[in-house]
């Protein structure tokens, strides 16, 4: 039996009990409203709760791109969406391959997008992605989303599905809702429509009409997930397991986490220019971060660590902490179960 | 023969000419002025510019982590110096293994640092960390220093080496001379004065007394280098060639390289909540990341992009760029000479 205080530092730890009960609720909450919840994997990248995930109920997995939705296929997930738009002749011969294993559906915003996937050959099932206000991706407006869908249709080998946007802010109902007017009456149907984002995950009922929940982080948690309240401090899966290797002086202590482990991803909704929560340490402030150092503000920890201490970090932002670390430890009370390698790690093509 | 305008995006590209003409510039720089360069593997984590860096006169290599100077080993490199505070039971067994094959050195800044070191029998040469002002690590003065490098000469497996410091601002030298004087008063011989850091590496030898340098950056130049003048754009090494997915409208671009690609890291003296250069697109803004996007404002670019177009991004800072991807392109203008695996990714432990 391992524990994992008796690991090496620094190292990535996610807590299963945890994991299980952020699953539940986001499925419970799919279930009392009638949406098919679809798991984005980008969060984890791990087929293993890929498949949990699945087991707990979910409708098929999302992969924001190709190479984790080739990881997942491989590791035998049969219905993926890769939320994205897949363009240029590698990822388009990548995609009909694909295809030929799985349910696969896709998403696009552009003639260009619907040109490609035509030439591909491909057999999939396409949603056309539509900018409800994030100026990321998607079709301008509802008529444009509506016309792209049309041309999607009239493409043999592909299906049009329905209709996507990240986020869903105030307005994106109206706005789905008027693409999903104007396409049925061209005569198409419009069978899902689906809507992504832990934040505002538990109020996506009241967007009207969405059909599907498309979350990642929710699975995980992490600080930014508890300044926006989708998931509690207690349940934040992923944490990394650091060590306190210097106390330059009084009022700072350097841990061996820096943006090589952690990211230097900012957390919404926290003080700006800090970068994790130290859970033993709940006053200390994580203010700089060089590649392999935290350089924490410990001059209002009552009992400051010392050298050699091991802390634990819950980071800003879990997706792409995740996607630094070739492993992950699973543990249940702080008892390793498994180290998983992080099969779609590093997948970004 | 194959092109990196022909390969699957996103990718990281190393252009060998130009990691040539960087390593030589600083190379010259230091034989003219009678220091020992040491270069940090940290930036590229890969045994073959290592070698590269050593055949063109280097003295060793630094490695901040023990992981990477393991990977480095295991590669037949054997001067290392780990700049980094080895704290723990694990640290301490790994650095005896590695002290059995190599050369090895290592820098301490705590009596508890110094007593790990001791126990672990490791035949090491020590280096003390002092702190000049960035307050990460390092003894907090030169009196400190002092004390440490002699409690470092009291253990018989250790040998005091010298003192280092990260990066040498203003005052550094006369720091270090001072705790230089202190350490011989002590009957002491410092043999090293190590200093580091890319941006200021070009007036090392006006800090007074330094021995060492130890830069990583240069190796590869990124948009913070050229910012700094320490590397001029077109010694821009490594670059991640990225396409246009989509133009969700007139003002914005959206590239397949985000965070998962580029890091969020700022890049100093550059706008700040800019993400990269754009070759091509000068006058384009990436003005945000998702982890798999990058938003580009375009509104200024006399002829943006259009989807699928290929696209060129000097990222912000190229050692976490390194750090994220399992393989880099080698090539000389244009043609594909390798494909490295990056040895070192991911070994923050």
């Amino acid at each position: 039996m391992t524990r994992i205080d008796e690991l090496d530092t620094p190292v990535v730890t996610v807590d299963l009990d945890a994991v299980e009960r952020n699953v539940r609720r986001m499925q419970a909450y799919c279930d009392a409203h009638g949406l098919e919840l679809r798991p984005h994997v980008k969060t984890h990248k791990l087929p293993e709760l890929a498949r949990l995930q699945l087991q707990a109920g979910a409708a098929g997995i999302c992969c924001q791109k190709l190479g984790e939705a080739e990881v997942m296929s491989a590791a035998g997930i049969r219905d993926l969406f890769v939320t994205y738009p897949l363009i240029g002749p590698h990822k388009l011969e990548r995609l009909r391959e694909l295809a030929d294993h799985c349910r696969v559906l896709v998403a696009v915003d552009s003639t260009e997008g619907v040109a490609g996937l035509a030439r591909s050959g491909a057999a999939v099932e396409v949603l056309v992605d539509c900018d409800t206000g994030l100026g990321r991706t998607g079709t301008p407006s509802p008529r444009a989303a509506a016309d792209l869908a049309a041309a999607v249709a009239a493409v043999p080998t592909l299906r049009f599905r329905g209709f996507m946007t990240y986020p869903a802010p105030p307005g994106a109902g109206a706005w789905l809702a008027e693409a999903r007017a104007l396409t049925r009456a061209d005569g198409l149907e419009v069978e899902t429509i689906s809507v992504g984002g832990t934040p505002r995950a538990r109020w996506t009922h009241e967007v009207g009409g969405v059909t599907e929940l498309r979350v990642g982080t929710y699975v995980y948690g992490d600080r930014a997930c508890i300044a926006n309240g989708s998931v509690p401090e207690q349940d934040c899966a992923l944490r990394v397991v650091a060590m306190v290797v210097s106390r330059p002086n009084r009022d700072r202590a350097t841990l061996d986490s820096g943006s090589k482990t952690l990211t230097s991803d900012p957390a919404a909704g926290t003080d700006p220019g800090t970068f994790g929560h130290l859970v033993e340490h709940p006053d200390a402030r994580l203010d700089a971060l060089s590649e392999e150092h935290c350089h924490v503000d410990v001059s209002r920890c009552p009992r400051p660590p010392a050298v050699g201490d091991r802390v634990t970090v819950i980071p800003n932002h879990a997706c792409p902490v995740s996607n630094l670390h070739d492993t992950v430890v699973a543990h249940r009370g702080g008892v390793v179960e498994r180290v998983w390698p992080v099969g779609a790690r590093g997948r970004s093509q």
